[in-house]
């Protein structure tokens, strides 16, 4: 197999570190991070930056507290929980200060069983066999609004609390629902978890992976 | 540990099926689809699903060969090729036709010194060690405009063509330059490539994931 870079065709930028720091020039410049908490702003950048739009700002929420929780239970070797395998895949492991666990339970023998017992999905099932490691974990949910409709309901039945919650499901079906129940937890329930989500139905694998990226170290 | 269902708090629906079938008759009801290809209409349902925007169809590009082109080599054991773990991760192998690799080369050990040999990125780098085997491969590019721009060069300088391409990296650096060089890759070149790509910086692993779930297989 012959190994020659082919001839360059197109005028585009090649050096990866040069692509972040000038896609988050660019961000900056044209985004509104006003309403961000002062240490949650590379969290917004990072998410803008996965998903490629600007306005998503005008959607995101961010507890004042996150950015200290996550990124103190990270340094204290939390593990990470993530409900789906593409959430766990897009964890830069080499951001991660204490080599964390990145954990998703979904392939676990035990879930199918328990997801049709408790008619509900897979993803939710999951949720519950993180077990007593959730107290002061980081959690991650990109895809199901189940799963986090049902973490939540494990938290407020007494169950361990997280450090704090990325909470960005995407979709049609619950997922602005769900997002909406994690914003208003703290008034609903009195237990106060630090958390992000965004508004609406965008969300995603992609968006989750990048704020745990922004929250696992400061350096950008 | 106990393992409990939790009490449900919240109205939600918990069936992973009907969520599936809801969110598809959901994005059906709200989006016109009357510019898609016929045979590409669950690529581009199942796109929108990723993201949770509907006006996502706006920006769609997919040449009328697409599904037939990916379906065909897929169903003939093509293998998949991706510019991130992460697209890897979110294809379902469930619904390939033939158990077909799935394959992305990001971490091979050859791809930090071509990076740096080369003076591109190592997401590009790696699209050379597809080798021969891109010839009749379905390509999915989801994060890096690097590795599109990379392979259309390859492409275009001779080398193997794959069957089909879902092109639609994501940001604010190259991100839509290089999916107008797939839009416009035949016109430049001659060379008829069938591909789906989006106008502007939306893209991402998801969706990337997202197209390649619905080309795999006609189930919805």
């Amino acid at each position: 197999m012959t190994l020659l870079p082919p001839p360059h065709r197109y005028e585009y930028e090649g050096s990866g570190p040069a692509i972040y720091v000038d896609s988050f020039a660019t961000i900056r410049a044209e985004t509104d991070l006003t309403g961000v908490p002062a240490d949650a702003e590379k969290v917004a950048v990072r998410m803008i930056h996965g998903t490629g739009q600007t306005d998503l700002v005008k959607d995101l929420v961010i507890h004042p507290g996150l950015a200290g929780a996550a990124r103190t239970a990270l340094e204290t070797g939390a593990p990470i929980f993530t409900d789906a395998h593409m959430v766990a895949s897009g964890v830069t492991r080499a951001r991660l200060p204490r080599e964390n666990d990145v954990i998703c339970m979904l392939r676990d023998e035990r879930v199918p069983g328990l997801a049709t017992a408790w008619g509900t999905t897979r993803s939710a099932a999951a949720v519950s066999l993180w077990g007593d490691r959730l107290e002061g974990a980081l959690v991650a949910i990109g895809n199901a609004p189940t799963a986090l409709f049902h973490l939540l309901e494990l938290i407020a039945d007494g169950g361990p609390r997280p450090a704090a919650i990325v909470g960005v499901p995407v979709g049609f079906i619950g997922a602005a629902e769900s997002k909406e129940a994690l914003a208003s937890f703290a008034a609903d329930t009195g237990i106060n978890v630090p958390f992000v989500t965004v508004h609406g139905r965008r969300g995603g694998s992609a968006m989750a992976a990048s704020a745990v990226n922004a929250l696992a170290q400061e350096k950008e």
